[in-house]
């Protein structure tokens, strides 16, 4: 049986399990004040060509959205958000649990537009009952998005644009970032990227970490308070050492980005080999995660060799597929995949 | 520099490692649905006596305290604490953060007796305002106590005893357990203390696993939608087979009770060592905190080589100071510490 | 100037008034425990055909849509409403503040359908990441809608009869009830309703009291702690006996139904004169709230002497206008506005 | 029977219903967005001397504690508060449910000092592992205290220097604002009061009022968004200009002083008389609470006429009663009362 569930299943690159072990009886101070974050927070604020930028660790991205949204939040505003992003579906009441709305709107293949966002806060100054409404405070979307597609430079500067015209802070989902940075058409760098949002976080569990993720904010006074949310939020690890160590190699030798090149490699051939084959596919995903579109006899044969997610119904009965590759992938995997269809 | 400021300095046993790396690149189910989190639950249950309990593996002790906490109470309900318990005084508002009051009860070296218990509750009831005051709803209590102290059978039989009189489920913070089971003068086993509370949680951050808590619910019905709530509060670990691979470690061969041994052992010797020269201690902890009384000199001189948590002041312009030793301190260090004092 | 804007334009009935006169220097016990209160939940009871409920009064709609859903809900669940419903357009994030989501289920002219409960539980119990997703766990609708329209007998025992069958409570915001009652068409007596939900309001604020409405439990054991946590989410008014005159007042000689078919009467006299005319409607509304299609040239001229809402855009670059009679509105007010349109 | 249980026994002052009367059929908008909140606040404003104040009206004391602190705090930010304070003890888990700590300091007699917060702020910021512990974020005194004393200029002073030095809005709950502005001894006129604080609300409901209680800010950019978080917590009145019409009668022709005026005058009448039959006092109150200390035979004997509450234990058995005096009282009942004593 192999697994294109999910871009989680296998645990980290050997390079971190060994800095682990190198370091293991090493004893540091707690909660992330050790040399390794203090590293790791250099590099990634190398990496992202923004000298001033707060870095913070934390454990999981449930975690990381609750926390940066509830500190942006006054209490009576809202979060936009893609009626498909992760916030909105799959993280329980996480947001709402903080006192705050998802406001969802309805996006294209998990991407809304700049003037999605326009029209809600316009349409929000413009009621007459504007104080009975949750205000849009923030605007929140994933690159790439949860369905694998991704913004291109002109989309998320106009969607800045529109951010800095409404006062919304702009806050990205990176959990699968590595992906969208090597995927084929993609025209956003890192820096760029850390440029054009308030604050972001680059993606650990699902690119080659045991779990982490990073949250990086530009201008590092966007935020008061953002440890002691973390530790009442859950999200402060007392080995903190655990995330840095993570980090600090992810970012060493381009690994990060070797990572999520080798796992849009793989996804790319797994799209050709689909095609070749003259399957249709839910859309064009240039990242880790493609949907095709099975009838319900060919999922049926290969389930028998292969897990991956259903993802709902398409024409004619049949089924949208996901399959996920990730950084421990391997050709070998790929190709046996490609011999079944 | 030697440092005892505290219990979670190092990284993991390397038993754990080991597991780690041997089972790196197999793939699992995510969210705690693997093997390794099912044979963990297995052993923990054999272990505790309680063969229909739930067990959920979290992160940490702020995340797992608060998600218990919160699940078990009704809206206007508070949960009772000792006034030096950690949910009151160490971990912000996590627990306001969920809409609950923190009811601080007077403890004695972290310690509330029965009648305590008994008369907040009354307090409550007799108000003729009762309905304008936060009603107990549950108990909340830590072995060991932040302090190093114990419960006796006899002391946690009696505060059993008026919990169920009142109807108020009582859970047990068990971060660092393994030292109380370890600790001269315990009598309670880990079974037996299954048996006296309604959920508790078995510490591995700070005995030997590079993180993780695992919550047990002896009667399993106790908590509904536990594993949604968790996943709300960004509990949830994706690979959740690292907490499963980490306690299925500690509980084989005894290793979770060896390492509580081992650290309370060095702590008793730490102890000696200190009595032996005269020093006064704040009171008699029979697990791996240890509290001498130092004097500013004394305290200076030891900071050259060591490091310990400095916690309050004591009489005469002295300190109290804070020793902790763990699963990973050796002989060797607490006897250059002694030698130094 | 005649304001057709909404039915809570004007003071009280004025037996109710009176009633505040004469009682206005009797000294009674605060927060409910009066004999006005007493009185008037007794009455309430005889009205629903619901010996054993419980009454409790509360001042406003949000309010007690808030404290009614939090009361009832599971820190996991969210409450299923439609998308068109008070609590999800115009409480601001009342619902959210308590940790909840609202789950918005498509409406037509503000209903939903039995059918479209099983299928969000559905959706919900057949979901593989089930344990990700928010679970339905209460049904809000209101009687009548938010635009008018009202369930009928046959639509509500279906809803009924799928809440019970996936363990939903049932809650019915009855902020305009008196006008459904009163409804031509309907086929809802009181004590129908209360047998057909869980728990629901009779409001007060827009059916001829100064403000308040009443909760109605019929089986008093549903919700635990119900006046604290009224008090906590501060919906306890001091000067409780206040609630307890106004519906006191209204539950005797029919007054609340009295008013209510005298609301309705002058909006069907309304309607009627609309379609003489020639007017379209937005739909067909049974109650006090209409909603003709005017021109932009026809609004204008009607705003110089009347004033009512905007509700939208209708085809034609025409606009959805609503206008509202209450208790206090009289035939005249209803003559001056038809002869002008 | 006569009551001396509260200050809010009775319905309102006369010329308050004869308002209502007077005005019962007018059309107002909602919210209170209409004429009489407009003149209520702007003759609140005059009485202030605060010409640029915002001025807002709620219903009740727990609703407007509520969101004027969840209104000021980060997420992590605590309020401190006297233990004896209205927030700590008597409004369930209210500031709790918002997400936020009572920082409880102990009191005398319901007062803190400029030093007691000092601390507080000192400990946090002093304490190593800060980021762990709620930060204090406010401060919330009353004026007139639960037990009735006063704070003097020079104490408020004091108080507002050390908030001013560590950036903490002051709030000062005025329930009984009305009977401190009357009290011997007094030294702070409304408008000093309104200059050394942040934020403050003149209490309706125990003054005269039916109900409500106007928030004043005397910088009106203090709070983003307060209107919309206050109909978020249910504290925005359909019908608004009720409260408009109550304050705008309060503050005309003094009525507001001249109620708190009444109501001390009797409670003075009343100590004299005790104190003249030689009863110990718990406190030298000098507003409308007394306490004086009975034994049982006393209390007893008292209760067959009077109805008043029991506020704890004295020395040798005895209780603390309290007897509140209201705008309501009379000087037949004060003398009937101190007839029995």
């Amino acid at each position: 049986m192999i697994r294109f569930d999910s871009d989680y299943l296998e645990g980290a690159h050997p390079a971190i399990l060994q800095r682990l072990m190198e370091t293991n009886l090493e004893q540091t101070a707690g909660y992330g004040a050790d040399p390794y974050c203090q590293a790791a927070a250099e590099k990634i604020r190398a990496a992202c060509e923004a000298p001033d930028a707060a870095v913070h660790f934390l454990v999981g991205g449930t975690q990381t959205n609750t926390i940066v949204i509830c500190s942006l939040l006054r209490p009576y505003e809202g979060v936009l958000c893609p009626d498909s992003g992760h916030i909105n579906c799959h993280e329980v009441n996480a947001i709402e649990s903080t006192g705050h709305k998802v406001l969802a709107v309805p996006a294209r293949h998990g991407k809304i537009r700049a003037e999605d966002i326009a029209r809600a806060v316009l349409a929000w100054q413009n009621d007459a009952a504007w104080e009975h409404i949750v205000k849009p405070g923030m605007v929140y979307i994933s690159q790439p998005t949860e369905t694998g597609s991704i913004y291109t430079k002109a989309e998320l500067t106009a969607i800045r644009k529109v951010c800095s015209q409404y006062g919304l802070p702009l806050f990205i989902d990176g959990a699968r970032l590595a992906a969208a940075l090597a995927a084929p058409g993609n025209d956003l760098s890192l820096p760029e990227l850390a440029k054009l949002c308030d604050i972001f976080y680059i993606g650990g569990t699902k690119s080659g970490a045991l779990f982490g993720e990073a949250v990086v904010i530009p201008n590092p006074g966007l935020i008061d308070g953002f440890r002691s949310i973390q530790k009442q939020r859950g999200g402060l690890l007392a080995k903190g050492r655990l995330l840095g160590l993570q980090f600090d190699t992810l970012f060493t030798d381009r690994l990060y980005f070797r990572l999520g090149e080798h796992a849009v490699k793989l996804a790319m051939e797994l799209k050709e080999g689909f095609l070749k084959k003259g399957y249709p596919f839910w859309h064009d995903s240039p990242t880790n995660q493609q949907f095709p579109i099975l009838t319900a006899e060919q999922a049926a044969r290969l389930r028998r060799d292969f897990s991956f997610e259903d993802f709902g119904s398409a024409r004619q009965g049949r089924r949208i597929a996901r399959f996920c590759t990730s950084w421990a992938a391997t050709e070998e995997q790929v190709r046996c995949l490609l011999e079944k269809i």
